[in-house]
């Protein structure tokens, strides 16, 4: 019970914050006895802070106001990328505080090679933010592939040719660790940081194409946990084939890969940026390459669309830097092919961009120390 | 308050009933003497019955059952199809005690027409309901179409040449009314009355393709209420046009309209049945048609379970007839082209066929009854 109003009291702060004891007590229904306790426990442990005086609107002692803190534990988000390594330590508040990311080909180098190179980059990371007052306590990481059953493995993840990889060594010891698809952390960062819609599709590039379906501000994992998996939907039922097995797979025709293919350019990490500077230059090749990849992509939205109905489309991670030639013909599609009229403002590029992954593995690690601050107060003084 | 706890009491009885008021009390945390109270609310106005003495498990008086009344309030189901009109009554506890449907030929009928004969179709169901001493308190029609705004209007049901009609005349005064998409209350009956699995995707056909997704016991809605809709479902990007206007959408492939075709045989209310008697002689024609469409099923609903991972997909109305010949092609393709290993028994044929929309009309309307039963009682009594 205490357990819970630890993190009702957190929850409520980070929403609704910077506020008094007052405000709290209000908020939560908690009794003002109950609050001041909760609130020198998270205190006490860092988590929250106490800022000058709030009016308190009433006679009497004015209140404190409570904000949580910008000292202290922080969330560590980690990621490998095909072509890159990251890391970055974000605040209570949501705030990044370190951000590192190189160039790095992990393309089939062996797991603990990449690992041990990520651990050094993590720790210049850490120790970047130690030096302004942060402390991390919990660390997501970012992969581009699907999550393993047991706490901190990655099942698989093609495209590094990582299969059952344990990458629970990569952190201090005692910080708890957690592996998520990077597809799925974009769309969350999208949620926590973007374009304000709770309902949409998430569309990014990797190597293949991530998408994420956020439904009423939450991630729809499906009943498995599979859900999202837009660059397996059939697009020509008798097309190429494609890695999975299957024929004429979405991915075969939008997948940065494919793309790059498309336009005659090598893979590589600033693929991306050189199809971009070429289609700026009206290189022909290259604009009918996106042309059709934004075709491709806004069909298989537009099934996608008809399918769960969202309030948006947004295309993030690398795709956003493509927008300018992706987004006429998405656009098209979706009108062409949507059964209930979409609007142009209902497909968005993100702010975000490639950023997207490494910052949502480490607000979702805030978010995880947010909804169980137990786990660093009353769970860890019984140690 | 009351009428939440009047709606906790009728809930837990249609879950875990018969009960004692005691059981009643340790189940939702009401104190005795208010379990007693609202369940003579409850009795007085003949939503529960009390059946005859319950072992109590402990010394003094036994306690008397209580169950969801089989006389008195009743749901009244209601359908309007292309070829056909509907109506049940369905008693409290979910059993069916009236049941009519006639064929009729609605299309591009004038819609007050319709509803006129749909309204003598609606008085015998009743009369015949009302011999066995039930009283339809609520009501839903379900519609092959999309719902209006305003209750007990359809905005849209292009099959019917229905356009902004209000379906509320249609009861006896004082009758509630709900309009319901079809394909919906098919997926709502196999929830509540079919093969156990609480997270799927059901697939009807009427004229078009119906389908509804089933997400953790709920209708998933989508953030407009236009989810479900794979007929238009992008099959083949350059295919032939479709009533919606796109080109290549699922419907073209797979809708009955499209299959009978193929099959060399015209449409009309007992269609799908002339259709499995032709594949069952060995009809080539026929078996091509159904080989196709299952086909073109099993590959759009391939790219619905990547995208949204049910646990099983249901084939429902009128196509569980059509099961025989259709399952092959889907499981082949479904087996190709799902990530997630796809086991033969995630593919179900609906027990309920053609029966789901009109029994999910009569289920939806006693679940909402159950669901705020103080319509009957308290508020009643106020008028």
């Amino acid at each position: 019970m205490r357990r819970q109003n630890l993190a009702l009291v957190m929850t409520t702060v980070a929403a609704h914050g910077p506020l008094s004891r007052a405000a709290i007590a209000g908020r939560t229904g908690l009794t003002r006895a109950a609050v001041s306790s909760l609130v020198e426990e998270l205190n006490t442990a860092g988590l929250l802070t106490e800022l000058g005086s709030l009016p308190s609107g009433r006679a009497g002692r004015p209140g404190r106001a409570l904000a949580l803190s910008e000292r202290g534990p922080a969330g560590l988000g980690l990621e490998v990328g095909v072509g890159h390594l990251g890391a970055c330590v974000v605040d209570l508040r949501g705030e990044v505080r370190g951000w590192l990311r190189v160039a790095a080909d992990n393309r089939n180098r062996p797991a603990d090679e990449v690992l041990a190179e990520l651990a050094t980059v993590s720790r210049r990371a850490v120790t970047e933010a130690e030096g302004t007052g942060l402390r991390p306590v919990a660390a997501v990481l970012a992969v581009p592939g699907l999550v393993g059953e047991a706490p901190g493995t990655v099942a698989t993840a093609p495209n590094l040719g990582w299969r059952d990889v344990a990458a629970s060594g990569l952190c201090a010891q005692g910080l708890p660790l957690e592996v998520e698809n990077e597809a799925n952390l974009g769309a969350l960062a999208e949620l926590w940081h973007g374009t304000g819609t709770s309902d949409f599709i998430h569309v990014s590039a990797a190597e293949g194409i991530g998408a994420a379906l956020v439904v009423g501000g939450r991630l729809f994992r499906g009943a498995r946990g599979f859900a999202g998996e837009l660059g397996h939907v059939p697009l020509c039922p008798d097309g190429p084939v494609c890695a999975c097995g299957a024929r004429g797979c979405l991915e075969q025709y939008a997948g940065e890969e494919a793309v790059l293919r498309q336009a005659g350019l090598a893979a590589g990490e600033d693929a991306v940026r050189r199809l971009a500077s070429r289609a700026r230059e009206g290189d022909r090749c290259a604009l009918a390459a996106l042309e059709r990849a934004g075709e491709a992509l806004g069909t298989a939205l537009a099934g996608a669309v008809n399918l769960v109905d969202p309030e948006a489309v947004v295309l993030g991670g690398a795709y956003a830097e493509l927008g300018d030639w992706l987004l006429p013909g998405m656009r098209r599609e979706l009108t062409a092919r949507a059964l209930r009229r979409w609007p142009p403002k209902a497909l968005l590029v993100s702010g975000l961009g490639r950023r997207g992954p490494l910052l949502g593995a480490g607000m979702a690690a805030i978010r995880r120390i947010i909804e169980d601050p137990a786990e660093l107060t009353v769970s860890r003084s019984r140690r």
